[in-house]
């Protein structure tokens, strides 16, 4: 459970930091970055967690969504971890220099930019030679959960998710695998059905293998139709010319027409002009942390 | 004049735009940014300069400075150069693929970090090889407001100018050289004494040659005791941790005592805590472009 401190850096009145740790679930080194309000110097305070989309590291989120000036407004702490292990440096003490290692070193890992390194889509994967490491699913919702409540001062009953992307996948199944656990969940331009998309086939055929029916734990519309627990407010935000889309990646109408049938609430905002960008993603960040705050500061 | 359009996203309900043109003043196609609010569908609008810091592009202010919900709020064009001729890239259109070229290709210009390219110091350069190609000075106050004013729906009579490090040095200059051209500036963690410093020594030795007379037409402190013009509420923002202020790059307490003596009013506000970093620009920039807009605005 020991934290590298990587970075710290005040910023909207609390500070940025990044950590490294050795994962039990992944069977190698992670990192994440976590915000820390002001109100943590003196407070517990809730947690939201952030899932970022396919390549990215803990860092795309925190250097360009412009997330701490509301959550140090509303007291939440804010955690990003890493999307997959992957290959990362650490520094040679002597040399001062950056040595590249394998977070596990998996054949074929680099191969696709949206298939291993970076395109975890936080399953917990079953076929080798995914099955060791890419267990992020549990890392997400288990042990990094520990981690942060370990370490830093949070209110454990009070945590939330959402993501972009593929994170925005991983945000949807995180809270709709477990009822009552997240108080809140919302998500930018979300994969909503990954069993449809090119995206999720491939994915989903690599680390859970051909056998579409083990797919479905994973599918935010197929968990939709079964969700039975305390009600979900999933607030979407989907820009209207995202490219993907128009390429059938996202799907949300999918998710969208199963939440109706089940009466499941849906805050969706399909946003004019808007792309798949973090320029979309920081437009609408306020508003995703203020949906947030309203649950997890109840 | 005529300008390619590199790069378009919706943000903030405006458009963040990157656009190249072959600079005149600078004899190389040069990129700069541009934020467009959604004011600017219907209205002219005044226009912010941000210069940035050492080894910046267009790209690192517009991805993390947060800046684009207050542009749009109050209306303002927020215009963004690189800050230096440099090597860049071109797609070719057969392959797209990105093809590098030189924007001037100077012997030497990629040797240092604080020199060349990524660091023109916003001077006009005197000295060989340099003299030809980094006039950023010159690029900056009039060709890229005549780029600007010709392509964009501004109001050519607001305009304002505020930085980072090397670029609040630029934004101080520019606003002292030019009495009365700029409504407004303020900068964050500016080198506000260049000639008495290691990174301005060293810049101001390559581009204006050993004369250390010809440095104070580029040194904000200097400028300040013999500027005559319109009242300049000067605004700056200063890390207290920040490592270039300890270790004397940036010396505001030169340019606050000659400000004092000349009775010109500072606003220089010590933030305990902040480095040097976008985590400390994006934690203000809200008030920077509030006081942008005060006189912009006005």
């Amino acid at each position: 459970m020991a934290l590298t401190q990587v970075s710290s850096n005040k910023c909207a009145g609390g500070f940025q930091k990044v950590f490294e740790h050795d994962s039990t679930e992944l069977k190698c080194k992670m990192k994440f970055a976590v915000y820390l309000p002001p109100k943590a110097e003196t407070d517990k305070c809730p947690v939201m967690y952030w899932l970022s989309g396919l390549t990215c590291t803990e860092q795309n989120f925190i250097t360009k969504a412009g997330s701490q000036l509301a959550a140090a407004e509303h007291g939440i702490i804010v955690v990003a971890p890493d999307t997959s292990p992957r290959m990362t440096t650490h520094t040679d003490l002597l040399s001062q220099t950056a040595l590249p290692y394998r977070g596990c070193n998996i054949e074929g890992e680099d191969e696709s930019w949206d298939f291993g390194t970076g395109a975890s889509f936080f399953v917990d994967a079953t076929q080798e030679p995914w099955s060791t490491n890419y267990r992020m699913y549990s890392y997400v919702t288990e042990e990094l959960p520990r981690v942060i409540n370990a370490n830093f001062p949070t209110n454990p009953d009070r945590m939330s998710i959402c993501g972009h992307s593929m994170g925005g996948h991983g945000a949807l199944v995180c809270a709709l695998k477990n009822p009552g656990k997240y108080k809140a969940v919302s998500a930018f331009a979300p994969i909503c059905n990954p069993m449809q998309c090119p995206w999720g086939q491939k994915a989903f055929s690599g680390y859970l293998g051909p056998d579409r029916s083990t797919w479905e734990a994973y599918d935010a519309t197929v968990l939709v139709a079964s969700y039975s627990g305390p009600q979900l407010d999933i607030f979407i935000d989907q820009g209207r010319d995202d490219q993907f889309l128009s390429s059938s990646q996202l799907l949300p109408d999918n998710l969208i027409a199963i939440c109706s049938e089940k009466k499941i609430p849906v805050i969706f905002r399909l946003q004019p002009g808007y792309d798949h960008s973090y320029y979309f993603i920081c437009s609408f960040m306020n508003d995703h942390i203020k949906h947030h705050a309203k649950y997890l500061n109840a």
